[in-house]
């Protein structure tokens, strides 16, 4: 745990074919085409992405950078703080790790040192120029004077958007489970019960599943269904209320994004018309998924249906899921992508009516060659027994 | 929730004097002395420092920036995304909130034009230089070309080490909460329960006493206790196991930092041995701290008995807790930094045995005119029934 200086901790078997040759040799397609030598992937998304690791607290303690470097030729590997490098080794999918002493060593300095040895001092490095801090930057720039560094950003989104096999089974495995996993709970509580009581009902399920953690599970009762992005709190779900509920986390890094919404009772009144109503635009907009669509023409089926009955609508109705909650493509009036065969997205027609109750019904869905396949498919507004 | 361009949402009632208060003024008198008009603080502890606002997507999406705007003279301010305006705007103790458009405003451009509006445009303007992208970094000199980008990160660092009597309250009632909960949630498992049974007691009371969540709970048991940050997973608890846990998580921003050291059955042998050695070197750890004691004594304290035993050492024993888990000051090799009342430390010594197990005990501390005070305080070695 205390190296005196960056160390190579050891080098793993080489892998099975998979996720991690699958994405290496996307990696280095996309590097030639761009005249890339090496790309240097330091986001939390991207990082996990290239080599399949997540050191723990490199998001809670921002100055503990870890880096995945993967050159055009020659072995790939991943920088991390040397206490977490254990975990990493077994993590990753690349061909060493290295470890660097937290307060002692520059992880940026270490980065640059293995490019240096890698005869890269002068190379085309592809870097995260909106991830990358101006202060990191100075650093890279200080210690590889020669180094022509070039945004890869734009790339990496752009390499992500279409998700390979082992991508799609990944994510397809827990995205079925939540949308189990959210029916089975929802079954399982009763009016008088508090939010708190079904979010832990959830996590308990979720984990079980294989899910790491929950980034963010919503459980929203009554006005509080109208709030973006609420936590479960110790309100009491009672007759009548609408319960917003949204399981956002992930498994080996890949999100599950899948919201369903229910009544406690029996479904009548508003709340009963709008679901449907949802339910019934939810079902034009899978029907209009396929290779060719364009994702403003998708969100306009929304938008639209959405003024004409005199409801709000939110600016977007679907995003890319993958190793980020949110990515490329985003169907909204503001962008105009073309779907692609391979793209994963979550669709997730909604309406906030504002301190009264929100709507939401949010599938995970597969681009086909010809169409598109649900990986989760909500049915009728569930029921909690009042 | 689709305002049309960056919109002032509302403004507060003027607060009661009080955290806010208290960390504008000293926000202010710092700025002053470093010649700054006007401050913008973007990173999710700074922005939840400065306006006790933290938009619970900002983690997640990182491209949904949000920042706090102090000006030397005239009225403070937070920019956020639309969506999450409403929750920012009740969580704020500035005088407004401004919501911006998501795909359709880029959030650099909203606060680029707050300054332009405020007569700022020449400006000295403090950003934090580690945390905003390269990216952004030239999209806000492409708007505010005249203004005088100065890195703020040292200031606000600095600042933070020290903390206001509000804080000091804050943090004291999660990690007094955290540490009464460790010990009682130890009491109420049994050998054959799982590792995860006892993180989701531990979550539950953790919620129930007013915290915000977990970022990172760590329950290890058996050679698990020696990894770092490790979260709870199915294993059983057996007896003679050594549990490790750490109750890592935050409430209203302020971060509790507990780890206790638990065996299943009764205290004997090298783990007890073990940790009744940390236990003396910890008591040695807190008498040595008072204002102007240096951190690297006392971090030599820790680190030559460790080597007098023959047991590894960690690289740091100690650091600043507050909004963030890991602050300065660090009490390591590395840092030399004299302490100072009202600085909150965790003071943490602890040894890994790879493969067999981990004992650690970890307190909060505040730092008092003439000594310290303890916020925390372990006992012996916790023990749960086998």
């Amino acid at each position: 745990m205390k190296p005196d200086a960056a160390t190579v901790v050891s080098a793993p078997a080489a892998g099975p074919a998979g996720l991690g040759d699958e994405i290496l040799a996307k990696a280095r397609r996309t590097m030639a085409e761009s005249g890339l030598d090496v790309l240097v992937a330091m986001s939390p998304e991207n990082l996990a992405y290239i080599s399949g690791a997540a050191p723990p607290s490199q998001r809670t303690v921002r100055s503990r950078h870890a880096a995945a470097v993967v050159p055009q030729d020659g072995a790939t590997e991943v920088i991390t703080v040397a206490l977490e490098a254990p975990l990493v080794q077994s993590q990753s999918r690349l061909d060493s790790v290295t470890a660097y002493e937290e307060f002692v060593e520059d992880p940026i300095e270490v980065i640059a040192s293995s490019l240096n040895e890698r005869g890269l001092a002068d190379a085309r490095v592809g870097i995260e120029t909106t991830y990358l801090s101006v202060a990191d930057h100075e650093t890279l720039t200080r210690a590889l004077p020669r180094a022509r560094l070039r945004p890869i950003d734009e790339l990496l989104s752009t390499m992500r958007m279409v998700k390979t096999r082992s991508e799609i089974e990944a994510i397809r495995a827990i995205g079925a489970a939540a949308d189990r996993i959210a029916t089975e709970c929802v079954a399982q509580v009763h009016a008088g019960d508090t939010e708190r009581d079904l979010a832990n009902l959830i996590t308990e399920r979720y984990l079980e599943a294989g899910g790491d953690q929950f980034t963010m599970l919503v459980v929203g009762s009554g006005p509080r269904s109208a709030h973006p992005n609420a936590p479960a709190t110790s309100r009491t779900m009672e007759p009548g209320d609408v319960v917003r509920l949204d399981l956002i986390g992930t498994s080996r890094h890949y999100y599950s994004d899948v919201a369903r919404t229910a009544i406690v009772g029996e479904p009548a009144g508003e709340p009963a018309r709008i679901y449907d109503l949802l339910m019934s635009v939810h079902e034009r907009l899978l029907a209009a998924l396929r290779p060719g669509a364009s994702s403003s023409a998708v969100f306009a089926i929304y938008a639209d249906a959405m003024t004409e009955a005199g409801l709000p609508a939110y600016h977007f109705v679907g995003h890319g899921l993958g190793v980020t909650l949110h990515e490329e493509p985003f169907i909204s009036a503001a962008t105009a992508v073309e779907l692609q065969e391979d793209m994963v997205l979550c669709i997730e027609p909604l309406t906030m009516l504002a301190d009264r109750f929100g709507v939401q019904i949010e599938d995970e869905i597969l681009i086909t060659a010809d169409g598109c396949e649900p990986f989760t498919r909500a049915g009728g507004l569930l029921t909690i027994p009042a």
